[in-house]
């Protein structure tokens, strides 16, 4: 099952690696203590909207922006768990 | 401030009422309450990923297609929320 707290985390661990930045600075930035910013990156806890808007607004990031990024992930990853039901038809006709 | 909660809850909605679907049987779908989900419908409550999820089946939806609505909504009302919050920056500049 993809869970959204799960791909919300992700997306805004890549975002702030992408700038560069910290754990400590981001959680300073949004007000949020580090540990709770790291769960919420790993997808342990749920955040409230007003805390993602705020880790947000930390990244420079508008939450439609989040969004696309979690919506594509979520998409691929939705994908990747519809695949091996396929797989045994492959495998069948390679075998004929 | 755009929030995510009130995003998909509208979403969640309009989605139901598409399939012409009332409170009470998506509830009993999803195994939530009804007073619970129209909560959530309205933007009142944050729903946790799981139950999020559990929505979405009962409303035979992906969550990346949830996904897609709620960030395209959520673009449009950063675009109309956006406008006044430049003003201020403004003043500030003018005043120093």
């Amino acid at each position: 099952m993809v869970l959204l707290r799960q791909e919300i985390g992700s997306a805004l661990r890549a975002r702030r690696r992408e700038l560069g930045r910290t754990l400590r600075e981001v959680s300073a930035d949004a007000s949020v203590s580090l540990g709770y910013l790291s769960e919420i990156e790993r997808g342990e806890k749920e955040a409230s909207s007003e805390l993602i808007a705020s880790v947000c607004r930390a990244l420079g990031l508008r939450l439609s922006e989040l969004l696309e990024v979690v919506t594509e992930h979520a998409a691929s990853a939705e994908t990747v768990t519809t695949l091996p039901v396929r797989e045994p038809v492959v495998q069948a006709a390679s075998a004929a």
